[in-house]
């Protein structure tokens, strides 16, 4: 399954408009392009309608949002809804700041996201209104664990049910549901918590699998989610001594450049539930 | 002809200022030190005219324009040509939304830009005033071939001509011409257009290259595009096994640090036209 | 003493808000995972006041400042003050503008900083109001060497008790002193200058060692200084033929990453006077 998702990006090279952070957005733009798509940058309200129109897909994260990437968000979003493309949101730091979950939740009530993909205690919050964020780091006391299992896909098959999407919570387990199935995703490596920015790159090459694959955006979701989950693998197991979480960043870039479908199917640890 | 360019930007060590996107930022930064130059970035109106003042020439590139960094490039750009300073417009995406294009055409008509850098799409909405960007990587209809190589050439030189500046255009072949002469550049590789921001990173070097070469800029253009061409061939022929975009990022920065002028001068492959 | 200071750090994990420069900002955020705390980014006005207070450390760093990002500075600032965080300010381009020098001595007037870190022409700059700051990096004509060591010393600790802080001054000598003891601190490499960010690093990191040794800012900040400074050694060495400034930059972080009490023990050249 996700090795036919992959192939569909790399042969429809679809182009992903990014509203997002200025701490993680190379890294962004790269792996968007490792995974075979193109990305496009912009934030600014005159330019987005057009910027949005040319484009597959909207991955808004609000990592650094400001009065004006706000506006420029809701701009982008209506007209990227009225033509049909695939929506994504990344509420980074939701929980963390009053600003910051208002504007996520205002986001979803305004826009009829594809996906929203956030850690778990952002989607916690989400879900409540309110939230005890660990600044960008999802709190311990929330963690997805082999033993609550059974009640956290059952909160995350809530949450997409509620909010008429595909919810993507990603941790040391991945839960990727809509209201009736939920992807449990095995893959990943704890040390990409220590990199910047895994999470804002998942949600770039995420819309590029979405907006690639129109059939079927859940396992699309499951299928960029166990991608970077794999590379982070992959990319942990080609680090040489002495090198550390920045040369890791690059590896696992790299793996998602060199993923091929095979390697990705072999490598997929998930199942639905 | 490209290595005494390169010795002399070593010479003089330019000061640069870089109006520019916020994707590629620290990539920019990072080459203009590689070539050995000195990078300052600052987008603010209250202060863009003072840093201006110290540099050696300016680098306006438009890539996540806003409303703020229009006014400073247009304050900045008018400061720099009054101090005589080198310019330099990279209109990154103009073709794709109506702001960009506008933006591209405003800065034409208000400033006296030595030199406009661009991919052939977005050189050819310039041209003619609107276009078909696909995004911020040209459109494969308007690629420059060996086939439409004269008339391409033709077009440039047109282009400079009538804007009384240097073009430099760059894709799989690249032009750098004035009204009268035109270099054919071959170097390069098409793994570099999967990196972000190489065009981004040649804009900022070639303005350092500009600088420090008062005495003959369509050279010192050619020369900026044939070191970052031959740094990516130096970049793709050092990855290793497992190795990709990322990586190819990071190697291309060091090939132009450790580029000396003998390596230029043996792998530069031009003729002028 | 720099080893314990570090395992604090990773004992401690503080998080740390950062309102920096969008150019080395990615950086800064995968140095401050690398040393064993987490980083936080927010610019916005409405936005800083409850991001900072959920942190333990606020690092304040006017690269590319602007109006609004300059209001954020102060109210993030005024916060933390009130909450008793530690403040740093990293004063980038003061005397290379008007407004950045204002800017920096505007926050000194207004905010109870713990720490101030530039380069000597920066401090310079602030210490008399203004300043002949080439760019973001040293004039040659200010440099600390061996010959005006004790005339730098005595400098360094009146500006300490002038502003009622700890003063840190980096180049090829780091000093770090408070009114009566300056760090005389000897790690380092010169191929460091030619990074883009190894300051705005430094500043992020020692942010995260002040939060976590709240006992001993002064050793902390030097505990900060030579970590950077070993983590340059440690990662020229690591150099392989052919790679420069971008793999060094990785290399740096990777060995701050790796970095134990034991080695920075070893390594770590200062002295008091």
């Amino acid at each position: 399954m996700p090795g036919s998702c992959l192939e569909r990006v790399r042969a429809n090279t679809p182009l992903v408009h990014n509203i997002t952070n200025y701490v993680t957005v190379n890294d962004v733009a790269n792996i968007i392009l490792a995974c075979g798509a193109s990305p496009i940058m912009s934030d600014e309200p005159d330019d987005v309608a057009d910027i949005t129109a040319i484009c597959g897909g909207l991955n808004i994260n609000i990592g650094t949002l400001n009065r004006r990437s706000i506006e420029a968000m809701f701009l982008a979003g209506k007209r990227a809804a009225e033509l049909g493309h695939v929506l994504l949101l990344d509420p980074v730091g939701a929980g963390a700041s009053r600003l910051r979950t208002e504007t996520a939740l205002e986001l979803m009530n305004a826009l009829p996201f594809t996906v929203i993909r956030g850690n778990i205690s952002e989607i916690k919050t989400l879900a409540v209104g309110n939230g005890s964020t660990k600044g960008v780091d999802a709190d311990a006391a929330d963690t997805v664990t082999e033993d609550n299992l059974p009640q956290m896909i059952s909160f995350v098959k809530t949450f997409a049910k509620t909010n008429h999407c595909i919810a993507a919570v990603t941790g040391a387990i991945d839960l990727v549901a809509d209201a009736q199935h939920c992807y449990v995703i095995r893959n990943g490596h704890p040390a990409m918590s220590r990199i910047t920015g895994t999470g804002c790159q998942l949600s770039g090459m995420m819309t590029a699998f979405l907006a690639a694959n129109p059939g079927d955006h859940l396992k699309a979701a499951a299928a960029a989610v166990c991608t970077m989950g794999l590379a982070g693998e992959i990319g942990v197991r080609a680090l040489l001594p002495g090198e550390g979480n920045s040369t890791l960043r690059n590896r696992i870039i790299d793996a998602v450049y060199n993923m091929d479908a095979e390697t990705l199917e072999k490598g997929a640890k998930y199942e639905v539930r």
